[in-house]
């Protein structure tokens, strides 16, 4: 398949009269930077690489604005993580399914090509195992297949209730697993789905809090594949103070000094980090996954974005708790967050690149495809043929000089709703409307 | 014109089976719970009032996106300013009449029922008067009228390029204005428009950078109308540092210690105040504007929102430059500033209502109306019948219960697009197409 654009956001910037050449697996072989139309598709507006969602939580859509009461005097991550936990209580691999269809079909139509689901529901909701172990991360992998987004499934070990060991409470029972289980669901997925190219399967834990040192060591480092590996970290500052009170570490520094992080690592919020995490993280060459209006819906607080961005660390964004499934409203708030504690303006543009829009979408594009395992972020030969055609027919799109469409796009732009979308070579938004 | 809707959001909250009686003036002269839809227009989905646009500069969205590249080593507020400028030194009343009337219709469909324009570029580009002193003026109010929405125009008074007196640069030549011309600019606006319920004619002083201390005297207490003066104010630590090295005080705490501010005056921004500026300026009645997207933007800061709450104090929302014209967007991250400096959920919940959507949507529609000059904002006898219906057949207000419906609005919609709008009385967006 032969495909032209007037215009494309390669890796070295926007390229008029580009030509992709995709082969028949959907792979990118051939990139032409002043082509002819001739006898190929014509993609009718500027075309970008596809955004990974590099952390969503699909089932935690269904409580989205069902938590913004006040339930308590002093109303804090805590006290929704009760509430979230009520409905991840409930729900059983069918109704997982068609939620997460849902959700994924929407990530698709607002420009999210891949999704990495961090996966924990595992038991049943009387805590025990289903005939399948794998029952409900297989439900997530077919409502991913059936919307047409490609997925990275990261079942995720769930051991106990804090840093100090504490057995899992009740409410925590359908996250329990050991390390031997969960390898086994993570190999039973490798089985089921080998060959898919749509589907990695990787694995995670849930965090400092949820898993023991020991088990760390052993789910870490054992992936012969080298998929990804996944772990919440650094979230809320009672959480550093409970690993620094258990290990004598700060979270990110525990994992820096006993693990060979590298960039199979995915540390997901990394909110809390002093300048040594910081700067020794961006050297690891790991992602750090940020979903900025889950962050600020729960109050997490600001990562050090710009002093990271300097160091040349590795980043990307995911919808967390799907508060909202827009890449746009992700990454613009991203740099306003920036924005509002340094006040600066125009704070990722000061690193390595002209334009804001271009440094976060290029950063968050690589970084995400990296962290989902996907050869796929950034339009070149050798990565999957995943990518959004924008709409520039009307709006704060139309007519403007390609040096300020990501700028537009990110900035001025209330809502993400490109014109087409195509996942691996195989359109799946046309016109805003997703086709299954 | 009577209008039946299952469910519609009053001053105390939701109710079932409201009755609306809309005189043919516009003006909701009975509201009834419990009615019967009997013989009456049908709303179909949930209720609520229009939001009031507080704050807008309608020609800067011809610049949104289009400042967020990196043009010198240290990108702020006052880099962005000469952007601005460059824009505001280029525009005619006839493109100012196009763009506006774009900008508003956008706003229209995305939930606002009227809008105040704080209105600075008065003259020529090259700083002489037009034929009619109030031609841009009324080249914005004719635009809002076009597009439907009601307007509250607020020619502004600019004199100086600085609190210390400083002559304006030849960059700020269309902005030049006396307090005489701006009274003559104010009083032509109010004979053509007298008698149209859609337009009021307000009053605004730019900032204590622009107007003297002398003027801002002259202009701030002469209205024997009692229309809405506004002021930006306070927005930057380096305007605080100007005005205090000025006048020996802080700008809200000269405002307050020289002027009469009651419920005539918006505040615009108020971004830095110290504890006893807040608590004073909260006892006053005035509205604080706030205007999170540009705000954030602009890197300018975050007003103390949750102690203004507690303090009782009046707020609105604003679009101001316009980067934003979803008022879901506003709202929300007005609550979300809010969570990642206070490390707390449910901030403005913490207040006067249990559900953070209805507090920040009730006490902004209330704010907006009163720093607009409209009597609007609620559904309730005496005031417009400026509402919206939200379309609940799909997406995250789908079977919500009625606790829920504003949270969910403006917690997990990714955009703000009402079903139906009305203005006075008059549908102006049907399934969400704007009628004119």
């Amino acid at each position: 398949m032969r495909l032209f654009a007037a215009m494309a956001f390669l890796p070295g910037g926007w390229a008029p009269d580009v030509g992709l050449e995709v082969a028949p697996d959907g792979t990118i072989v051939e990139v032409q930077v002043g082509a002819e139309p001739g006898d190929t598709e014509v993609l009718d507006g500027p075309v970008l690489a596809g955004m990974p969602n590099l952390h969503a939580h699909a089932f935690q859509r269904a409580m989205a604005g069902s938590a913004e009461r006040r339930g308590a005097a002093d109303e804090d991550f805590w006290l929704w993580r009760g509430a979230m936990y009520a409905l991840a209580g409930t729900i059983e691999p069918d109704g997982l399914y068609e939620l997460a269809r849902g959700v994924y079909r929407e990530m698709l139509v607002a420009g999210y090509t891949a999704v990495a689901e961090f996966h924990y529901v595992h038991r049943d909701p009387r805590g025990a195992w289903y005939a399948d172990k794998a029952a409900t991360g297989r439900a997530l992998i077919e409502a991913a297949k059936d919307a047409g987004l490609a997925i990275a499934l990261l079942p995720a070990l769930y051991m106990q209730a804090d840093a100090a060991g504490t057995p899992l409470a009740p409410r925590q029972r359908r996250f329990a697993t050991s390390v031997d289980e969960l390898l086994a669901i993570r190999d039973a997925l490798r089985d089921a789905y080998d060959g898919d190219d749509d589907v990695v399967v990787g694995t995670a834990a849930h965090s400092l809090r949820a898993v023991s040192a020991a088990a760390l060591d052993a789910l870490a480092d054992d992936d012969a594949r080298g998929a990804p590996f996944h772990i919440h970290v650094a979230e809320q500052e009672r959480e550093v103070a409970e690993v620094l009170a258990a290990t004598g570490m700060r979270p990110v520094q525990f994992l820096l000094e006993r693990h060979h992080v590298d960039a199979r690592w995915c540390l997901v919020h990394a909110t809390h980090v002093d300048d040594a995490e910081r700067a020794a993280l961006a050297r690891t060459g790991a992602v750090v996954g940020l979903a900025p209006t889950t962050e600020a819906n729960l109050g997490d607080g600001l990562f050090p974005l710009r002093a990271y961005l300097a160091d040349g660390g590795a980043l990307g964004i995911g919808s967390d708790s799907n508060v909202s499934l827009s890449p746009v409203e992700e990454l613009r708030w991203l740099e306003y967050g920036q924005r509002l504690a340094t006040r600066r303006r125009v704070v990722a543009a000061t690193v390595d690149g002209e334009s804001c829009g271009e440094v976060l979408y290029a950063r968050a594009a690589v970084g995400g495809a990296q962290a989902c395992g996907f050869a796929a972020g950034a339009l070149a030969p050798g990565r999957r043929a995943d990518l959004v055609v924008l709409d520039d027919r009307h709006g704060p799109l139309a007519g403007a000089p390609p040096g300020e469409v990501l700028d537009r796009y990110l900035f001025a732009t209330d809502r993400a709703a490109p014109r087409h979308v195509m996942v691996r070579g195989r359109w799946r938004v046309r016109d805003g409307v997703a086709l299954r």
